[in-house]
């Protein structure tokens, strides 16, 4: 099993996606997450440029990482200056990582005409900067800005300027398709000629997205000979992103049989893509590869009832290997055999042609055409099909509920106040509670009037908030769907709530969240 | 300038994707926008497993598509049955498409274990479906499902399916990943394989993204000899999804030379990619390649300073190709040179050094650390950006909103009542409405107060309203994010609020779309 190393640079080139701005407690995090995760290098960014990634390379000394390098990034010397002089490449050196990746130009039209200088100067500019660098840190690691776009120009110039990098001692040379447009072909072929080109050093693929190939880019390039590659978690990053290592890592160590993590650390990878996905404020989408929630998902009927026959039989891998899960899930594409599966997740065992279990399928149907969606929301379902079977009791008696938000000319926030009312086992409830926002408000108050009677409730949060807007083109007059997820010590759960009005929309999945909470207590102590 | 068909299946199996739920309606506007855009064939459904599906074909008929055939979907006929008794043959012909596409097994495990009939017998089906139907029908498609994981299990029985399907007068066979797992080298030299073996037929490609691979699959099939490309717009489809043609399109016609779509109507790709978002309910993610709103957009400093010298320098194609656009966002990494770029396009000139420049620059930082994003709210960016420079007038004096929501026990849906007190011109306005939810309430009473003295707004629409929770740890505490797109006869714009409170954030991108309006009317009058 041969050895590829990755190079996370979702701290760097990550962080220049559109949405994405990472504190330096969120940088650090992730550090560590990479570290335990296996990464072997880990970018943390241009303290030239962003002075604040200076803090973050002295906290990241103080946290003993097990395995990955922290790495600093920059640029070569500028034009015409002595490389000693260069404020940019002292920085790279005050940063104190044990490895510095500087890029340099390598397509010709790029050094005249954005660099404004000789192609000689640039080919020295490269030389010095590595030869300088190389003798204060263990590592130096070369960029090929623009190599494949370069190499297509003018072939003999980019060759020179790896050249150049490898005189001056790098230890890697990495081809970067910085524009994202090469096709995975084109990216082999260059990427072979390169290593027979240098053998006596080891080279990498910096590949983005604006093709949708630079997974397949990457893959390409390893196969090419290149050992090092770059990417971000989920693949995110400026523009289209970049190529995104959630896919890369199991494409090459399920599927090609090279070493890239620690065998047992692959489970992870679900893990770690949601976490990024947190921090960088860009949810997963769901059908991201081997990550994503409905990765593994199965709808129609057909396959769904033979997936629960064999798994192989339509599963490219096994969702375990990388922590995610199969999930059969329920819509009207699929048929009795998959509510069948899921009522059987619930305990409920049910004839195939019994009329409940008919009109139950009915009954998801219609909600699923009024905007309600269970796909995110498995705690509402379980909810909806025990309340079918009678298997649900009634925790309490809905009176009323108001919610109250009122701004003056000179309040900087609203107030929300909320009151409701209810009853418990014939005692009477009415409460009243102020929130943040309406929905707090009203949370806060049907809090108050339960707790009482269900105490455990207290260990209950609110994690997750969502809405969305069924039918856009009507405005705020649209339905709307609120998905929210809930949690305790020991477990998650989401439930959704639809309505042509955002805080009934809320109120229902609130209710629902709560009612199931007590539901899950009730039956885990029996 | 050779010519690749594309099979679109965006009706069929991108109707299988998590949350998308395509009625008969939403799936005439897609194929007749699929003709107009020079899409070869649109697989329109399953008429056996879904009935529904005969409706479509049907109105199809109607149509008078220009250029592409409607194709129906189907399987071969079931084992130890006659193809002429076979009901599921028989609604293929029914449908009364020209062109018929069916499946079959190709690995010889699905044969025994799935379909629980012999090798042989597969074989049969396989030439006698094709063979009945190629007499019904103009041209017969055979799909190999499984193909690639049958040929490394078995390739002499793969290839047999094949030629099964070849003496059955199929015109074409489609290679097809079915469960998304292959990568593009294994592509490549598996559909070479299958080109050079049976020269005499057409072949085409059908693959799905669970290694994050289909579109370079596809590109690689191509390269390997396939004309045909099976996939969706935007590459919606059951768990990872299906190749998307959104980029492979523009992968072959732009970069490889291959004749697909008529050249003048790529430049419509952006416009299909977010038609079919809209009625899929499956927002396009900003980064999605080529048609994204990313797609072209430049973040840092240094790049976007030089995009604005050179675009070729650090774009893959010209965004007007596929009809998207070149976009500088406004971020904290950005600096100085974005924002100056953005002033410009506001009319606004400033000097470089200017102290009301670098002012601006902070409050832009604040109020994105607050939460704010201006990336998809150019609106707010601009009112921002004049009120800075006291471009702006003060177009009413606020006085004060209240907002009430209430529900009692028998309601179906809550009343929502807003209020709202202001001044214009120093005449005092109170107004109160009713709406389906309290944003349509606020919106109502806040365009009561403002319309008598404004007639124009009366023309301005709120076409999307999105929430956002920004910081999501805190449940129904965080602050969220309100995005907000109006538009008039002429144009369309986004306006943001944020707050803890989602009715003043709903308030805050109100307030800023309508003074827009106002503002932008009188710029254009004067």
């Amino acid at each position: 099993m041969e050895k590829v190393y990755i190079y996370d640079t979702t701290l760097r080139d990550g962080s220049q996606a559109e949405g994405v701005n990472f504190s330096l407690e969120d940088k650090l995090r992730i550090a560590q997450k990479l570290d335990e995760f296996g990464i072997d290098y880990i970018e943390g960014g241009w303290p030239y440029a962003n002075p604040k990634d200076n803090l973050f390379f002295q906290k990241i000394k103080g946290m003993n990482l097990s395995h990955a390098k922290p790495v600093t990034f920059g640029s070569t010397r500028k034009p015409g200056k002595s490389v000693k002089e260069d404020k940019q490449i002292e920085a790279l050196i005050k940063a104190g990582t044990p490895v510095v990746t500087i890029f340099g130009k390598s397509w010709d039209m790029h050094v005249t005409e954005a660099l404004k200088t000789t192609l000689d100067e640039n080919l020295d500019m490269v030389y010095e900067s590595v030869e300088f660098l190389k003798k204060h840190v263990e590592e130096v690691i070369f960029d090929a800005e623009h190599f494949f776009d370069g190499f297509k120009a003018n072939p003999e110039y980019a060759l020179a300027v790896l050249e150049a990098a490898v005189r001056g001692g790098a230890d890697w040379i990495v081809l970067c398709d910085t524009n994202g447009g090469k096709l995975p072909h084109e990216v082999y072929d260059i990427t072979k000629h390169v290593t027979e080109r240098f053998p006596q050093v080891k080279v990498g693929i910096h590949a983005h997205n604006d093709s949708e190939t630079a997974v397949a880019n990457s893959i390409m390039a390893v196969l090419a000979g290149a050992r090092q590659v770059h990417g971000t978690i989920n693949g995110i990053g400026e523009r289209t992103g970049n190529a995104n290592l959630c896919s890369i890592i199991p494409n090459l160590q399920l599927k090609l049989g090279f070493k890239v993590i620690p065998e047992e650390n692959l489970k992870r990878l679900t893990e770690i893509a949601r976490f990024v996905a947190e921090l960088s404020n860009m949810p997963l989408p769901r059908n991201m590869p081997y990550v994503g929630e409905s990765a593994f998902a199965h709808k129609g009927g057909v396959h769904a009832s033979a997936v629960m026959k064999k798994a192989l039989t339509y599963e490219h891998i096994d969702p375990s290997l990388v922590g995610n899960r199969r999930k059969i899930t329920v819509s009207d594409l699929a048929g009795k055999s998959n509510l069948i599966y899921k009522l059987r997740e619930f305990g409920i065992n049910v004839d195939e042609n019994s009329p409940e279990l008919l009109r139950l399928v009915e009954r998801v149907k219609e909600l699923e055409n009024e905007g309600y969606h269970f796909e995110a929301a498995e705690a509402s379902l379980e909810l909806l099909c025990k309340r079918h079977f009678g298997l649900v009791k009634d925790y309490f008696d809905f009176d009323a509920y108001r919610v109250l938000i009122a701004k003056r000319r000179n309040d900087s926030l609203p107030t929300s106040e909320a009151t409701v009312r209810l009853a418990v086992e014939g005692v009477d409830e009415h409460t009243a509670a102020l929130g943040n926002g309406p929905v707090s408000a009203l949370d806060r108050a049907l809090r108050k009037a339960l707790e009482e009677f269900y105490p455990n409730l207290r260990e209950m949060q609110l994690i997750d908030y969502k809405v969305r807007i069924i039918n856009e083109s009507a405005g705020t007059s649209a339905k709307v769907r609120v998905l929210i997820e809930s949690g305790d010590s020991k477990r998650k759960w989401g439930t959704v709530g639809v309505s042509e009005n955002v805080i009934e929309a809320s109120w229902i999945a609130l209710r629902d969240a709560i009612v199931y909470k007590l539901m899950k207590d009730e039956e885990e102590a029996s």
